[in-house]
């Protein structure tokens, strides 16, 4: 059993509409053991539309097919619909049935724009839709079943878990049900091709578990996925590769579970019941904006200063005017000290701190664009490391560096060392 | 001239990952003059990607093509296009050179893995990549010019914009061109439904101008777009439209060219040679993050002040103890005396102050989660006002936080009241 999925819709192909309807589906038919083919989008074109229900009527066995059902001129799906199926448009009992149940409870009177959505493909069973006016069907086109369903992704959602889904999962079931497992391991530090060459080796090696890469800036995800009839001997597939995946990546995962570094650090501050302050200069506030997206993250954060000037720096940290006139701002010195002043400014166990470049300007040759200094302290220790992470793009630079303040920040939690990276480290 | 869009990936594919790539590539194009006729999305999987690649060359004259051009394993994308193309693969001298350029920066050895990442079809035209190590690559096929860029959302989008939007923009020019134009109108402040209300009536009245919303969360924007060979008629066609649409929404815009909130409250800081600071609770940093994406920010703003902790409060802003005693630390009060005391410890003209209830816990009956305090001063002025958004979603909070922040800074700045909401105001 296959799927594909098809997203119909000028705002989708111009561009003014991110389809996320698609991500979703996707998601869901995965988890309901019936893997997708392809995803397809056109727009509110009848011949287009009508060749793409052709094509993959085709290919797949089963598509979603989201948008155009509406009242509107442009809502021409249920026609495409029925010229691929080469059968006529008609009047639907069931779906005005529907329709009018629909308005009913708000007390309107259906107009002839509202009644245009129970015409449908005359060998169309309606889906209902209880959350909208337009009710969605079920048809068969040459050998592949197509649910057509609202673009609406709240309408649309609604009616794939009550009647699609379940629908898919007694059928994906009765020919011997397939399942999905998926396992990701999050690392930071290693850049992609690093990761590559420490996994190289296993690609091919693990059974019928699949490795993928995924990189969401600045952080690669190592995923590991399977799909077969055995759910069991998947799980122990999924749970060996991952054994193995861990062992080559060591200190840089940071979470086998989805989980981000601010979730994960935030866990090991509540660990030990521990506090910490932030100070932040050209992140300008991303650390703590990080931090604070985690519920519950006031039990252990209690701030970020934001130093954004030097005088800042002086006044609301207490770095010391000789520590910045003699090392600059962006030194190991004058990070160690922010950490230092955020921690005392906020009566917290441990601080934080960053000091760098973003760019675009503001770079020299000693310390370029994309440098930046990592304060930390907590009891009985307080240190700063500087890197280099060469980005020229101000926001990536703010990401990668508040990203390396956070995991340094787990990595002394967690007993391990600083991250060191020989390649793009300053060389001071 | 046609084109077609196409995404690779498991991560696409599965749902793992949402295909924003997709539509603003298509934004794009069509802003060029070069309309779309689909979207494809397929898997890291070399039989289905050749597949594609074939059917969508008898079908369109341009394909971009995004995705699996990295060093792993499963990038796949070059080997499929080669197939594709019925030639061989092979190092690249020129894709070659550009690798090592990139490295040269991080001082860095390119590993075998990294190489990979040369072998392209031997018939390709390599396209520089200067923020990241893949280059992409220009490769007929068939009748079918396709362009294959990475699928990291900056370097795709900095390689479509230095090279392959401005070679597209000759070859349409060239072929007697059709025109996009376009104009968005960005909103802050009204639900989409009240902006729907106040353009209700332009719908239809507007020549050849389509009108569209774009819910950009916690933003709306307006989007007047045509699309013909008569440029000029279209520009004031555009122009009078968004007359109309001005005219309808007031104070509520805060940008006819697409800037954000904190790129129009920095200029009408910059113009004034005036200075800001900020103290942020439940935002936790995101006002000063947002205003920092600002390159040139540091000319005016000295830094925000987190305090997520009453006794931050307290000592870093000098909030009184009796104010947050007596008012509690969401209040009127207690945000007026944030702004004033960032404004004091900074030393800058004017303060900005947030302290709220992002969520999910923390809310009363009196103030429930979604209740915000905004607290602003300046010269010979400093207020508070309270709103309550009523959203759950603590991310949804602190973004819809923020943005009122730096609306209220806006409006104060052109001199404008201040938002009034009667609907969603607190009743105090």
């Amino acid at each position: 059993m296959i799927a594909e999925i098809i997203s119909t819709g000028d705002e989708v192909l111009t561009g003014t509409v991110v389809d996320s309807n698609a991500a979703w589906i996707a998601g869901r038919l995965y988890e309901t053991g019936v893997p997708v083919g392809r995803h397809l989008c056109v727009g509110d074109d009848l011949e287009r539309l009508t060749e793409v229900l052709c094509e993959t009527s085709e290919r797949a066995d089963i598509a979603i097919v989201t948008g155009g059902l509406g009242p509107t001129v442009d809502d021409i799906t249920a026609k495409a619909a029925a010229r691929a199926a080469g059968v006529e448009l008609k009047q639907n009992p069931t779906a005005r049935a529907y329709i009018e149940e629909f308005f009913k409870r708000f007390a309107r009177q259906i107009s002839d724009s509202d009644a245009k959505q129970a015409v449908l493909p005359e060998t169309a069973r309606p889906v209902l839709n209880t959350v909208g006016t337009a009710p969605g069907f079920n048809l068969r086109i040459g050998a592949c079943s197509f649910y057509f369903l609202p673009g609406v992704p709240f309408e649309m959602r609604k009616m794939m878990e009550d009647h699609i889904i379940p629908s898919l999962s007694r059928e994906s079931a009765a020919g011997g049900r397939y399942f999905y497992r998926e396992k990701r391991i999050s690392l930071f530090g290693l850049p992609e091709a690093h990761v590559n060459e420490r996994l190289v080796d296993l690609t091919g090696r693990m059974d019928n578990v699949k490795l993928g890469m995924l990189a969401e800036f600045p952080v690669i995800h190592v995923k590991l996925s399977a799909y077969g009839r055995d759910a069991d001997a998947m799980d122990a597939a999924v749970k060996a590769a991952a054994g193995q995946v861990k062992e080559r990546v060591g200190e840089f995962m940071f979470s086998e579970s989805g989980r981000s570094m601010e979730e994960v650090a935030g866990d090991l501050l509540t660990r030990r019941a521990a506090t910490l302050a932030v100070a932040e200069s050209c992140t300008g506030g991303l650390i703590g904006h990080r931090i604070t997206n985690v519920a519950g993250s006031s039990q252990y954060f209690a701030g970020s200063i934001v130093t954004y000037a030097n005088k800042a720096k002086i006044n609301l940290l207490g770095v010391s005017p000789d520590t910045l006139e003699r090392y600059g701002a962006v030194s190991e010195q004058t990070a160690r000290e922010m950490a230092e002043g955020a921690a005392r400014a906020a009566g917290t166990d441990y601080g934080l701190a960053v000091s760098g470049i973003a760019g675009p300007g503001g770079g020299t040759d000693e310390k370029p664009v994309g440098t930046v200094c990592i304060g930390f302290c907590g009891p009985g220790e307080s240190f700063a490391r500087c890197y280099s992470f060469g980005f020229r793009n101000r926001l990536a630079n703010k990401r990668i560096f508040a990203e390396a303040a956070l995991d340094m920040l787990r990595r002394k939690l967690s007993g391990l060392g600083e991250l060191r990276r020989k390649a793009t480290e300053r060389k001071d």
